[in-house]
């Protein structure tokens, strides 16, 4: 049993439209290829209840790990850790850790001449005020740092919304903590694409090859519109080692493939995006 | 005060990042136009009772309209309306107007040569199969209808999850029906882009320049990295006329671009995305 995630991305510009969510993507695709398993993700504005309120929903769902992208920078409206605090019911309080982190920060953008004074300004002290318990997670791109800490049995993890630096902070500190608690497995994906059938033909034959095949998942994306009937079907599984996860994609690939064929239509193996 | 809207987006591909939520995005932006306003978008896998569950926190929560997408195909993973059944305590049943709109599809899919033969296969009856009480909405490049339903003051409002079927329902049958809810208002939003200040000291002046102007919102967004300083800052608001909103902003814009430049910041419009 994969071990599972919630992911929880702050921002108005998520709710007005304004920003694609690039990074629930990217930290989805991650997570699942780490052997982990994303099983929802809630996208919430900058409002310190709503905040609070989804971090308290998620943890009652009982993840391994909580994630949360956005919200950490130095302006008003960036509220992440004020409605983390506020779920947890604990105080924000200075970490020195964190402010060692910030002050540093400021001083080299002065030294590099980016910064006229470096006055360690409420909007920047702020960046070092954390949930009473959490450690800083250093940036290196940016300014404000990550944040980590476990609540019960529950690691909770805060990123920031800029995506390099929600990058490098996840890839730098979190992937490998990750990756121990997934322990020895592996993410296995493959698609082809058929064309000469439409999806309704087909849904009953997936069923059956995931039957036959209950490792296996199978999902059909139709492309375009079914008139012009071009199918997706993506397969992915996670297993012990990548040998058998590919062994098991390839026999159900294989089976779907002659049911497809079967039916008229042709298939060609595709390359999942990257 | 602007009526709220909640999302809830359905599919495995999205909780593996296989697929960028685009879907989202555009049914956000396309409701901010219009006048109401998003408090939440949630993603959830092909499983029921997680959509169930989503649904029915996202109805205590209550929005005006709550919108999925995703889910409404032929094939045994397609389960938003079962979930949504499952939420509102009521049967799947098949419509009759939803079964006509399919079997139309199917005889022209064997007209136009796409399909050999038109049985009415479970996986083709099942799009018809609707929760008590929804009427379908016809979807003109796909096969699957939407579906409108009302719970008590809910509009509940499903569309499929391929691109170009959701948005053709969205903007054929939904748009005008939240236009009518939201009223007379409209929404406006411009950018500016200013260089040679960071984020942390720009922080206090957005907050000052949005307490002497309550209707608007600003926020900024630090592209790349803080040590190359370039932040666009965004407004919006939404007002009775554009005339309103226009001035309002324009006179945000202004003072927050004379603070920027007394701190020897340097500011230019720029365009938002559309």
């Amino acid at each position: 049993m994969t071990q599972s995630i919630e992911i929880i991305c702050v921002g108005n510009e998520l709710l007005i439209g304004k920003t694609l969510n690039t990074n629930a993507q990217w930290l989805a695709k991650r997570i699942t290829a780490l052997g982990l398993s994303v099983r929802r993700i809630t996208m919430v504005g900058d409002d310190v209840d709503e905040i609070s309120s989804a971090v308290l929903e998620a943890m009652q769902r009982n993840p391994r790990f909580l994630i949360t992208t956005g919200g950490l920078g130095p302006t008003f409206d960036d509220k992440t850790l004020e409605g983390l605090a506020k779920a947890l019911e604990c105080k924000l309080e200075i970490n020195e850790e964190a402010f060692t982190m910030v002050k540093e920060k400021y001083r080299k953008y002065e030294e590099e001449g980016k910064m006229k004074k470096g006055d360690l300004t409420p909007s920047r002290v702020k960046m070092a005020k954390l949930p009473e318990g959490a450690r800083p997670l250093s940036n290196p791109v940016g300014t404000a740092p990550g944040i980590i800490m476990e609540h019960g049995d529950i690691t909770i993890v805060s990123l920031p919304g800029v995506p390099p630096e929600m990058k490098a902070i996840f890839d730098g500190l979190v992937a490998s903590f990750l990756k121990q608690v997934a322990g020895d497995v592996t993410y296995f994906e493959m698609s082809i694409e058929a064309t000469g059938v439409i999806e309704s033909e087909i849904a009953p034959l997936i069923e059956r090859v995931m039957y036959g095949n209950p490792y296996v998942y199978i999902k059909s994306h139709p492309k375009g519109v079914e008139r012009i009937p071009r199918i997706e079907f993506h397969f992915s599984t996670t297993a012990k080692n990548s040998g058998i996860a590919k062994k098991r994609v390839s026999k159900a690939f294989v089976q779907l493939s002659e049911l497809i064929q079967e039916k008229g239509g042709k298939v060609k193996p595709i390359k999942t995006e990257k």
